[in-house]
């Protein structure tokens, strides 16, 4: 099976690269290369298989098109500009996420193997008039850029397998915490560094109260539900191929909580608590709560408490 | 007050044409000038102030800014690709109905005074794993390509109206019957000629069974709708621009039977049964029955009886 990752570069596409390579195989299959694109070269890893890595804008077709030369059996589409960055710049956030997406869709299309395609989509698709608890079947009414970008990729995913050009997988992600790395334009982005910048003995600002709910998920969660929608029946998603990602709930404040079990009291004490009007205008838009049925029956996993995820974070990526 | 109308030649710009040129005021402005845009050059309407015909594609970006130099106070966004011809035609019906929606969102962004805009979705935005009765707030699960593309428009069209580009008011046709003309490519078309053709002599198929339900609406009802979607306040659109239009359900047979009591029989006798599989597979996709909660609040007209729709046809439309 030869495997494409856009947005390889990112960590989730990093993750998810060297998650494969332990792996060894996928559908039952072994993996015998591994292609991994993004904007800025992808940091190399180290496989059995061939690993090719390349620097490629998915909003340039003709780059795009050397991406599906191969004709890649599974494709995971992660890359995205992300939720602050594509509300502060909007043609950005259109031209890679929406003409980016289609331009995905459309190559592999033209590849002609009507891939499995795993799209990242996004907890921000849910927003507006929509009910404070999300359930399956609820009106997707995005309330920024970012998520109405992210909906339209799944509503061109769903109409692509609808015809047979491709065998699309999408997935609602919850807000992805803890992330390692540096702090990015995701207006999410202080649900990660709150945590990770604090155990790594920096000051981190958090922009909301204690008491504001976060639907989350932890990468390495992510990351075992990305490959299991590879891995799913076509025929078990039915006419709709886009799920809400089972995720939890917990409070800003639950959660520095769980860090402070796990790892002691010495990060908390670096949170600073400066109110941010732009970012709260974003995240108090999305919902919090979700039952999600499909994506329990499908069989992806939910998180069981953050604490997991403290330690995850503190064996898989903290700076030692 | 400029208007500009795109579909500006197909029956339903037409009928909105003239129906404005009749009202002479919108939002209690006088209309001032009229631009009619569409593929082929739109029939001239007569009027007492200036109208302009234009053959233009509004998957032609170029084109289309010439309709916008003039900077239009009201848009409605009618044209588009019907059903059948964009499933059938996949590139065409993505080109014209998502990329010249986006074009019109695009020269009103250029434009820059945020005009409000009437687009026209489609019923068909409904499908797949939709509950049988339609109410507000369910997830669009579109079945078809132009479903597709038609959702697609009113993500857009609320993410412009969000970032105050435009002032977008999205309707979700019910199927059109009785429309003028010729039949056309939209799935749909067997639902006006089985009345159309046979009161105006001619045979015509009906690929459905009599108990077929349909959810249909009157052009005039329509038309009536299309004005005032344009003046209702904006506040009172809130979260979500799109809403699903009232309409009736009628089955087939009901329709026929009320096009016999307002004609006389020798129509129905011209209506022959022969099964469609490929319409059958598209119209059985959608719903027949709805709730339009919002849009009944917004104050849309529904239609109160079919008998209604021939009479207005015969005094219409109907080739004397």
């Amino acid at each position: 099976m030869r495997v494409l990752i856009t947005g390889g570069g990112g960590f989730l596409g990093q993750k998810l690269a060297h998650a494969l390579v332990r792996r060894g195989q996928i559908r039952g299959r072994a993996i015998t290369a591994m292609d991994l694109v993004d904007v800025v070269p992808p940091a190399r890893v180290s496989a059995d298989i061939p690993v090719e890595t390349h620097a490629r804008d998915i909003s340039d077709p003709a780059a795009l098109a050397e991406s599906f030369r191969h004709k890649p059996d599974i494709v995971w589409h992660l890359a995205a500009v992300v939720s602050g960055a594509a509300e502060a710049d909007m043609d950005l956030g259109y031209r890679v996420n929406l003409t980016g997406s289609w331009n995905i869709f459309e190559a592999a299309r033209a590849a002609g193997n009507a891939p499995v395609l795993v799209y990242a989509s996004s907890w921000a698709a849910h927003g507006g008039e929509e009910p404070q608890v999300i359930e399956d079947g609820v009106e997707l009414n995005p309330q920024t850029s970012y998520g109405t970008q992210k909906v339209i990729g799944e509503l061109l995913l769903n109409d692509y397998s609808r015809r047979g050009l491709l065998d699309g997988r999408g997935l609602r992600l919850p807000t992805v915490s803890i992330r390692p790395g540096k702090a990015n334009l995701a207006a999410s982005s202080f649900m990660s560094s709150i945590f990770r910048d604090t155990m790594e003995g920096r000051r981190s600002n958090c922009p909301v109260d204690r008491d504001f709910p976060v639907w989350h998920t932890a990468p390495r969660t992510v990351v075992a539900n990305l490959i299991h929608a590879a891995e799913v029946p076509a025929g078990d998603f039915g006419a709709n191929r886009n799920i809400n990602l089972p995720g939890r709930t917990d409070t800003i404040g639950e959660m520095i909580d769980a860090m402070t079990r796990v790892f002691g009291p010495e990060a908390e004490n670096r949170i600073t608590w400066d109110p941010d009007p732009v970012i709260e205008a974003i995240v108090t838009g999305w919902r919090a709560h979700c039952k999600p049925g499909k994506g329990a029956r499908l069989g992806f996993q939910a998180d069981k408490d953050f604490a997991d995820t403290v330690r995850w974070f503190i064996a898989d990526d903290i700076a030692r």
